[in-house]
């Protein structure tokens, strides 16, 4: 079995608030978390609100095991907003769920939020100090909190929130919403995505474009880096006293492997960004081969790329079980000594007696890569080449990723020869950190810190 | 079918601290829930401490349906804290089910609470006007707020509850648990119950005895009206700078409705109590009869007093369907047209030919009473006296029932004899007010402002 | 913790035939079958018939768990069977539910059967012998495999049952249902319960009249001990050729414990049976008390009697916790020594410092009565009294019933004294076999093998 | 949203017999199933054995939907045999699950069955005429009376089923569980697939050779068509009464769509006919275009097969949902009208402004291949060419599939201009009938009838 060796995404938003009250709002959001399923797999929720009431729901779950016809029809409202995510500490699933419904003077709001605030441990202690109390170990909550602070002297939402918003260093996509009001912002770096679609006269909000076409919405455009968008019956108005205050730096990991293949962020295709990657790594990590074959699903986009570059023929060389889920049940010992291969196995009349080109996104702990090799190798290949669509990872995130131990990371800890020997494979090629901005010709610049270390600066 | 015409109780509350460590915390207080699941079957939750980490673990259903081997295998410690709830807004099940677990300036606590508090939007106000945002409707998010504000600059739990008690008006009996105490404090009028009780080396809290005998514990005493009871691996220790603060005033429907039977509330038993209140009905409110029935359960003792004192045979008239549980199926107009009865059904043999004396403990809107002397007609009895083992609720309570608004209070809008008429009793007799102080002869004095409208004052 | 120590009936019937076709034969046979939840509590189903297609769902679990508005609504048709059931055999609940829904000859049937055949090892061989294949372990398929060979050359259902009836030793009390007909039937000796009820144009045929009561329908009269009866759009016809048969033998037992109070049976109120044998064992047992209780809930109607005729004030001794289901948690051995005590509890102020009569329907295993009589002098009664309102079980039962091995029988291997001691009782009585006759007036006789060792012959 | 528009295959078959009794069989039985599951989804099953007594777990669900720890744990037994199905009819799931456990003359039996029998309903006929009852609708049940009518003179299991077989017209691969053998026969066309494993000192049966990967047991041998293999601790023998009475004909549709890429059926490898179906398809039905695409899963060998033969790109033109499952809510009106997309989406920087090809398996309604074509064209597609690498789809299935009704078939109600237009592609090409033997080299001959109306002949 394949323990899980991947970084995890740790939210995915959504919000609409529909002017015209014809859109079923609770709905639409639960087709668009199950588009975001991919950004967080652990919780899921649901808040609508009519103007005046608000509804929650959110427990542990996939979407589709969280929601049902029985209490999706409970919602009533034009508004709602959504969150799925993924927080890593199982005993604190609910507590952490999102969105966060909340009271304070003279309103309810519930905040849905993807990101992670380098200066969270700080901003909990000065709250602390002035009496509040946590529920939950989120950012969403830390915002309440400043929010409501600053909602008892100031009456309108967007502006506090902007004031809000000096305080709060890292990343941060937003969606909030009041009793008439439904608002987006973003960090002023923008390091998660964030963009804007119409449904006739509604609006919406969501992490990724792939959500706006599984509810039918049109893409607008993105929230801008430090933005603040304002939808209520009057329509849609900026906030902008944050943009342009920093160089924007979106992060180069959605593009490696958060995002879905389909959408598109900061304008750039995320499918292209990774077929690119692949070329790349075809060009300059070249090697006589037989076959690229991709690790599904995510490895896939860069091996075709690969193979394009360089001439070798693509193929199917591993094949995903699709049932397994999250009840998988693990093998004892007894049956883990049978090399029982679930979840990923080989296709030995693509890949025997053949040379391999074996495309990854990334390699974490190296295990993962280490039981494939060893599949494929089972499995007839001759050798098998293992080519990254990314440099190594070598410093950890601060910015809503889940990140294993700085020494967990296989990188940090091996030379490139000593981990490719610990995976077993016959050559390891690397994507360049120079080369990343090869991968994302639309944007301007990215945050990359992870590879190179080169942390936004607040 | 009978629509359900009964008040709620909205808490059970239960603690356990186990100086010697050789308890299973969590389990003890699994079955402390169950016997006092009658106080509350919406939501439930148990937290555990080992003196560093909680284990956290609330949802909405019955005791069994949300505990299992499965998660109660996950909490460890010494310490647990356990809450029943009936929370009477479906919606807002888990928002406010309990216990609330929180960190503060320091340090975290779990608070389980049985109350009501009378100035309690007043307390919402007046924190939110100093920042606080709320996740719940509970008294304890607002006492858990309070104690965060007091802890800032005070060193120790107890003191600050010290503090904290003189801002709050109305009912509570907490049990709060940090990392290294645990802590139980009653209201100076001491309206609901709880009870101390130990386990070898290990002191327990509970709403009511029954729990105690339920988890193999030994009473001890109750809390007392106003007193604080730290429990801590230094012993237990009391804090009573409250106590004594109000003559002691315990609700007197815990004796008639809420408690258990095999519960002693206060040195008073509330099986006596019930059984005196039938006594003296059936001495005061005699009537030729054949037979005394009572409505299961909980008007069965005093249905036995009525039989006792009048010397009219007791009889089992009606019975109640055990099966009936929380996810039944109501039935279709259709159906319910040919009067399907499942709940309660009247026993033919014991009522046919018969004048009959039916005892229940309150009305509140009289559609259940009216339902039940329509079966027991329907089967044969040729009168029915109703005799209710307490007065004519006439006010409501702001002290952790779930009262109906007062207008639907059956008693007043309706002169007795409308009553009798509506419900289709041949006669209808009421416990006095006056002889409530006959049903508890081991109190002081109580709290009768649900029938007198004499309510405590703060 | 009690163990589990009485017997179980093994089934519960039900059928209706809505000539009319105005009625949901699907919820009524639902609201039907919780009023026969008593008679099994293992698994449940239903299966109706529009004339043309049957629709079938049966599961493990009780009525409320197995059913829901989801798949009730599936159900289509003016006629339906159900059944309760208790198996024994926990693996075999799902291949063991009823009703049996089978397809032979030229038609369809669904069976649901109350009883035990006495030659059923016998028939399996024969039907073996002659290539019959065994789903289950139920009389119920034997029967449909009798009926299969029957109808290959006998165009009428009712004719081939009588045929078949002529094989058959024992007790069966049978639901059939064809496309056209509902056909209920007997056996000669009547030993299991069915009745006849009417709810406007349709007829209903259920294990107790409780079931009638529950769904609206009024008595008509029992089945008769051999009697075939057939309804269709033609209206209700009787097949007499097995009737006088044998002279009637019903079940003593379902008058002491299987029955509810509320249902009559063969004319005679369950009700009225518990009381008389109440009344027989209060003068003929009599001893000097202060209190009379029953063991909630059989025994509550014996102590009544047991009270009224011996004078000594009735009591409520033992609470029963009505929240303990299914999914009850086992308490583990830690939890175990603490005497836990869940289930059943004693109410002190009821018997503290008394000579506490305690009446129960019967002992099995004595393990029940032995842990109730503990718990009563722990909570301070200076004397226990034990009363069973049946003799001695002696005698294993091959009708139906789920026995214990023979020489799991406390009154087999202990004497009376014996058995006395072993459960710590001052005293212990029972009611005579002769007496028997006089709690059931109504009937001209009955089987109490159980008791006497005197099995009705084949 | 996508009507469902796809074939099913009806079953997959495990079994394992473990000589040395060091195995859990059932939980290898458990990952077997997972790697059957795309065989059927609706139902599954697993019987173990110890020689002794026999164990049974089926329910309608996927997998780890139906089996968890807790039931895992329940089976023992060093025999096991497991079953997945899709029934197609929603209302006897549970009815027709498999393995069918039976007792007959003398022992009890469990079989699991792949197949369909095209002397179904006259068998059903024949053995009804003969007293037999039909507890479902499966050839299983069939097979179990004809085994258990031949028992009764036949002493040993293989001979009997021997005998059996000469009754049997259609499709069949058996796995059999007596008390002491595993037996496992193929129908002499071979139809469906059926191959032997071994795990150390364990024989072990499957559907196809991806499940013995599964649980790490090697590849020895696919029982041969008309060929009986018995298990026991005696060792594996063959029993060849019925091999090689007809040449050889298995299903060209497993190879098309059913079986997993990385089986290998037959000595074909699945992934190498896909490709080589693909690369067919690329050189006789040309085009000039720019990208081709696959559907996934199934289409996507073939259009690498089709972009190495063309000399066109492959790319990821179609994204899955990997979390759609079955308790998917279906949209309500309101929404469909949004088109809302969440099974399959459109990567529009892959076809935007290009000529795209897309390949799938087969068009059964057409209703998802016209969905895609639009869903193309709205991301920017100019020319959408359709490229179905199998031939037209005109004949019924007797053969254990799940055919649609004849006249649902597009290919027969349309001609291939027409069914263009209806999809709405610039052009339509397919596989040629007389190419499928080119697309499995390996093989002396197939069954084709579902194309070229040629059925085996009994």
């Amino acid at each position: 079995m394949f323990a899980e060796d991947k970084l995890h995404e740790e939210c995915g938003v959504f919000g609409v608030y529909d002017r015209d009250r014809t859109l079923d709002c609770a709905r639409l959001t639960y087709y668009a978390l199950y588009a975001l399923q991919h950004r967080g797999q652990e919780t899921c929720g649901i808040v609508t609100c009519d103007g005046n009431d608000f509804a929650c729901y959110k427990n542990a779950g996939l979407v589709p095991e969280v929601f049902n016809d029985f209490n999706l029809n409970r919602f009533t409202g034009h508004m709602a907003v959504g969150h799925v995510s993924c927080t890593g500490h199982e005993d604190s699933h609910k507590q952490n769920s999102q969105p966060l419904l909340t009271r304070y003077t003279g309103d309810t709001m519930a905040i849905a939020n993807n990101g992670g605030l380098a200066n969270h441990n700080k901003l909990i202690n000065e709250l602390a100090q002035n009496g509040a109390i946590f529920h939950s170990d989120t950012d969403a909550e830390i915002i309440a909190y400043l929010l409501g602070w600053e909602r008892i002297t100031n009456g309108r939402m967007e502006s506090a929130l902007s004031q809000v918003m000096c305080r709060l260093e890292g990343a941060y996509s937003l969606v909030i919403m009041t009793q008439d009001q439904l608002i987006a912002a973003r960090d002023p770096y923008g390091i998660r995505p964030l963009c804007i679609g119409k449904i006739g006269g509604a609006w919406v909000f969501a992490s990724e474009t792939a959500a706006l076409k599984a509810v039918g919405a049109e893409y607008q455009r993105d929230v801008e880096p430090g933005e603040i968008v304002v939808v209520s019956d009057e329509g849609l108005t900026s906030v902008r006293d944050h943009v342009g205050k920093f160089k924007p730096r979106p992060c180069i990991f959605e593009y490696i492997y958060f995002a879905r293949p389909d959408s598109v962020v900061g304008g750039q295709s995320v499918y292209e960004a990774r077929r690119l990657a692949g070329m790349i790594l075809g060009r300059e990590t070249g090697v006589d081969a037989d076959i690229v074959i991709g690790v599904p699903d995510n490895g896939l986009c860069a091996a075709i790329g690969y193979s394009e570059a360089s001439g070798i023929p693509y193929g199917i060389g591993i094949v995903k079980n699709r049932y397994v889920g999250r009840t998988f049940i693990q093998p004892t010992q007894l049956i883990r000594q049978r090399n029982v291969e679930i979840k990923l196995t080989a296709v030995e009349s693509c890949v025997k007696g053949k040379r391999v080109v074996l495309v990854d996104d990334s390699i974490i702990r190296g295990t993962t890569s280490a039981n494939l090799i060893r599949l494929l190798k089972e499995a007839g290949a001759t050798e098998v080449h293992m080519r990254v669509s990314s440099p190594p990872f070598l410093w950890p995130c601060y910015f809503g990723t889940d990140i294993p131990n700085k020494h967990e990371l296989a990188a940090n800890n091996l030379s490139c020869d000593e981990l490719r020997k610990k995976i077993g494979a016959d050559s390891l090629g690397y994507l360049d950190v120079e080369d990343l901005k090869r991968i994302v010709p639309e944007l301007d610049g990215y945050c990359d810190a992870c590879f190179s270390g080169d942390y936004p600066r607040f």
